[in-house]
């Protein structure tokens, strides 16, 4: 079979709960699917629903023109991906790694790709794993846009929306970057939340449609404070940072009367308090991104 | 003039941004609004929409049945209302202290006003100030239900919803901080998110719509987090703390090699590879809100 006619082919290498909702949505799109794991037996259910089990990584690679990897991160993909066999069955294929890992990974590998006739995309993904194959699914995508160009039937297989951002392999996985930091220091802040909630007798269920409305007024606050890094003005009006570790010195007292840790708070107080140690306590939150880029 | 009389009267005590919010939505209510500083000069545009501006604390507080308190802590309302000039001026009238603090000082100012004969509601603002006077604008109180319908149809005065969160003083104020703790967490790691990107090249106004997507993922997944809470179970399934703390150390990573400091994230990293050492590596993050509360 040659690599041409496998074009309507897809592998996935890594089939742990994400890689098997990428694998379930090529399957529902009625993709030839290939499906490959380094560790036996998470193949069953989807073997059950027409997905070919390969033998061996060597073997998915060769079976389609597009292999999507998903994997714990960049070691895992580097140890599955560079092994000489698959190195070689890759030649003239392309890759879409929609592993996790830094931009300095994602650079590397691109490299590594080049230096192998293998073609390259860098992505990730930014929803959770029950939205793959929904219209809620978002990914995004970077290198040549040719490439992308090319197997963006394929991808949309996996439902969403899908961006191409741009060129530069290592732009997906900044944007990524980027984007789990909002969301785990998010999610730091929800359970030391809930933590000195129950301390204070107020249930998660009690608070749940509260921290609701939490995450609603977020969008439009980071909105503002996007406009204020783009422009350098900073204007603390209606909350300067002075009120900002009032606040935070609250949490902090709270919580430790309580005997919760509250390191995270701590190093967000610290981070407030030295851009007012700065000179800039009349201005708004948006501050600390200028302060924290200086180098 | 009898006490009687001045219940369709409101004092606002505090004119920072939010008081002046607070006082404007007063006076477009058609309410009689006394209004007053701790310095002078922030009253003018209240009195040209009809204000009276009293010249002290303890006449600001003889005008009105109704005594609405906005500063920036509980050491500021302290130095205000426990002057005692003010105190007795205070008796037989009721406080609604907006303030922001800890649920502790929200029980020590209702040990005081009971002490005095002072009639005591303890509430939060957990919108931003240009929302008061609006549908969006959200209000929590606690204290006695009696003194909370009294007053009810002149705080509604100030727009969107209002909650009675239950008779303990301190209830609010728990609320409040949980909320605040949630929403300055959140922002540290958006401000944070923000340089990092800067640093990859990514501009805040690229990153902008993905950071909103990432802000309206959170509600559903804050509802999960409160079940498996509530229920005790934390299901890792499809998001395990192993792989948390995964992206976290590529978000510290990446971070670092800009040298952009990132103790938020090495704190809540922390927070995480504690709950996987306590042997929860397969739980979901939810784990850690738990692990918080365990004394």
């Amino acid at each position: 079979m040659s690599i041409q006619s496998e074009q309507s082919a897809v592998t996935v290498l890594g089939l742990g709960p994400m890689g098997r909702a990428l694998a379930g949505a090529f399957l529902d799109a009625g993709l030839r699917t290939t499906i490959w794991n380094r560790t036996p037996g998470r193949d069953r259910a989807l073997v059950g629903r027409g997905a070919r089990s390969a033998p061996s990584a060597e073997e998915a690679v060769a079976a389609s023109g597009l292999i999507v990897v998903c994997v714990v991160n960049y070691d895992a993909s580097d140890a599955i991906l560079r092994r000489t066999a698959v190195t070689d069955a890759l030649k003239g294929r392309t890759v879409v790694n929609l592993t996790a890992d830094t931009p300095h990974r994602a650079r590397d590998t691109a490299d590594w790709a080049a230096g192998h006739g293998i073609r390259y995309l860098d992505g990730a993904i930014m929803t959770p794993t029950p939205t793959i194959g929904t219209s809620e699914a978002v990914f995004i995508h970077s290198g040549p846009q040719s490439v992308y160009q090319e197997h963006r039937p394929v991808l949309e297989a996996l439902g969403g929306t899908h961006t191409h951002l741009g060129q530069e392999i290592g732009r997906a996985a900044a944007y990524d970057i980027a984007l789990l930091d909002i969301f785990w220091t998010a999610m730091a802040g929800y359970v030391h939340a809930l933590a000195v909630a129950r301390a204070e007798g107020v249930t998660a269920r009690e608070l749940a449609p509260f921290a609701q409305g939490i995450g609603a007024i977020l969008p439009p606050i980071f909105e503002e404070a996007a406009k204020d890094v783009e422009s350098g003005t900073f204007s603390g009006e209606g909350n300067p940072l002075t009120s900002a570790v009032s606040s935070m010195a609250h949490i902090i007292h709270t919580s430790e009367a309580h005997g919760i840790d509250s390191g995270v708070m701590r190093a967000a107080e610290g981070m407030a308090r030295r851009a007012i140690g700065l000179g800039h306590g009349a201005d708004g939150f948006s501050r600390v991104a200028e302060m924290l880029g200086r180098n």
